[in-house]
């Protein structure tokens, strides 16, 4: 493993000192910001993640903001998903494609008023896609990256300690609703949310000065909770199937391919980019999509694609695997063909550190 | 300095094997892609460079290709240099703005023909902002990334090494001019050009396959000259006054604070989107802008903007520094405001190791 050069270009958060401070091992680059892998190890993560509450730094997680008249038209534009039916304080994960059917980002959605939104995004610069249809279209709306960051507070404790912060009020936030709450004089939207499936929240923090003081104020209330730094973490996040942009699926895929066609409704979607494209994927079905795999055997890390072989015929790829302390086995994210796609499928992986016999299963781990 | 996690979503390059095999040692992420930032050290890489011949994997320098009817009309409509008289075969250093005239990217256009054209990015998803103008605009033009790397051969002995694997012929490319040429069976544009001040070339590689077969080419052919892989070295960028998009400049400044104002025609670039933010612009000029920054005393690592200061007055920011052996100073990249960007002018500048004195200067080192 290669060190990280650090500059200015790939962007600290407001959150840095303190990820600095908990003795942060290693980074990706996200949205070109410093994006936490890993604290203690991946796998004393995981068990901590499971056990307890993290604190995590994803502030790569940039909004998008839409604002002004045609908000609500441009968002609608940007998403298969149809938004008619959504409410003030709702979030959505919305796949966004371009208008050949190809996913661009996977974010979620927020909407805070009629006429405003912030799109909380995966990692591709999703910004100049908006601005740029925007600006096309002649739309009335201003686009902008606001001065807004994540922190998102998870593990099974995450109610008690957002509690000791915010007040009691946090545990009736519904998943995937969000509410304004108060810290230090700056309202900030909290959503229950995040990127595990150990439950939790997500702050939007407001201001990046606001950063440090409400990641101490955290750290502070839950000493009893045995709280720390954390991250998204590889493993867990596998065994959720929770899909990763850029990983499991990129600009090649349609979401159909990557297992969200649930998430389309291209016939009510009007004025969608891609919905042309995307109809007759919907009406036909996808010719490969994401399965998980357990592999057989010591994982290496999965720093490119692996051929998921039938035999001699390649039938897909994995693009995200760990080794699973909880469940004993590889547990690996793969994009299959229809062919091979189905429960309990023998196939074979190539890792450049050989040959693993793989199975495709039913459901995710968790 | 901490470790980079590496994925499938931080794409590996036609190049990688070669560059594990010389023994890199660290990495930033570019455009979502892995490129070496140094081999032996940054102050060896930088002596080698001036003295020698590097073979550096830029791949990172993904191409967007325009190609259709509309594709010379796009191009316009995305720098506010003046096009008209471009030729084939020419390289163009061309700002991209947003339709406030903040840079979007950096990058240099490569025109191959009247209805085709490549644009070898800096770091942003420029591809997301032409794809939208295009579909925005409803323009007759193809936008895609192709399976396109650059591979750079810089230094003295540049032209040596590419004679030996391409023919005398790759001697007569002129600056910032390309021609094509053919390795194994494929044609592939070299241009004179490079991110250093060394000379050298981009060699335009075409399929993914033929990364590894030309590097080892080059250095096979390169065992008497020295030859040894390299990447962009800090200082020597520095010391040249090569701008870096994201760190240097951001979406928040216009091309005329970064001193781009050459090559902008404002006046005659019609249809260039963010004419109209940056006419006023050019008429009364900018009011911060980029200047070269001599520094006292030793350099810590530049991961975040420095505050430069007047007493105790902010006037501007150190974006890029190193510590020049050959000029036997700090060298630096800073953004002053008109007050105090006059050659000569005496400032401190903070870094996080303390304070240093520092001085505007009038030309960069070389």
């Amino acid at each position: 493993m290669a060190l990280i050069s650090q500059s200015r270009r790939l962007r600290r958060t407001p959150f840095s000192d303190g990820v600095e401070a908990a003795g942060v091992k290693g980074y990706t680059v996200y949205n070109r910001m410093l994006l936490p892998t890993v604290f203690r190890s991946v796998v004393e993560d995981y068990h901590h993640l499971k056990n307890a509450v993290q604190v995590w730094d994803v502030a790569v997680e940039r909004q998008v903001e839409l604002r002004g008249p045609d908000a609500s038209r441009l968002m609608q534009m940007l998403t298969p998903r149809d938004l008619r039916s959504m409410q003030l304080g709702q979030c959505y994960y919305v796949p966004i494609v371009d208008e050949t059917g190809g996913m661009i980002n996977d974010p979620v959605a927020l909407k805070l008023a009629e006429d405003r939104w912030w799109i909380s995004i995966a990692d591709s610069d999703l910004l100049l896609w908006v601005k740029g249809l925007a600006y096309g279209y002649r739309l009335d709306v201003l686009v902008d990256e606001p001065d807004v960051s994540p922190l998102a507070v998870q593990g099974p404790k995450a109610d008690d300690l957002m509690a000791a912060v915010f007040g009691d009020a946090v545990r009736n936030i519904k998943f995937f609703r969000f509410g304004w709450f108060d810290f230090q004089g700056t309202s900030m939207a909290i959503a229950r949310s995040g990127y595990s499936k150990q439950g939790g929240f997500e702050i939007y923090v407001d201001g990046f000065d606001n950063g440090m003081p409400l990641w101490n104020a955290l750290m502070e209330a839950g000493k009893d909770m045995d709280v720390f730094a954390g991250c998204p973490n590889l493993i867990e996040r596998i065994e959720g199937g929770l899909l990763s942009y850029g990983n499991d699926m990129t600009r090649n895929n349609t979401p159909h391919e990557a297992g969200l066609g649930k998430f389309c409704s291209t016939q009510t979607a009007i004025g969608c980019v891609g919905r042309d494209a995307l109809l007759r994927v919907a009406k036909e079905g996808p010719t490969q999509q994401i399965r998980p795999i357990s592999i057989d055997g010591d994982i290496p890390a999965c720093d490119r694609v692996w051929p998921l072989m039938a035999g001699k015929k390649k039938v897909g790829q994995v693009t995200s695997a760990a080794a699973s302390p909880d469940f004993d086995t590889g547990v690996a994210i793969g994009m299959v063909k229809m062919t091979h796609w189905d429960e309990g499928t023998a196939l074979t992986v190539h890792t450049p550190d050989g040959v693993r016999e793989a199975t495709v299963i039913e459901k995710f781990w968790i």
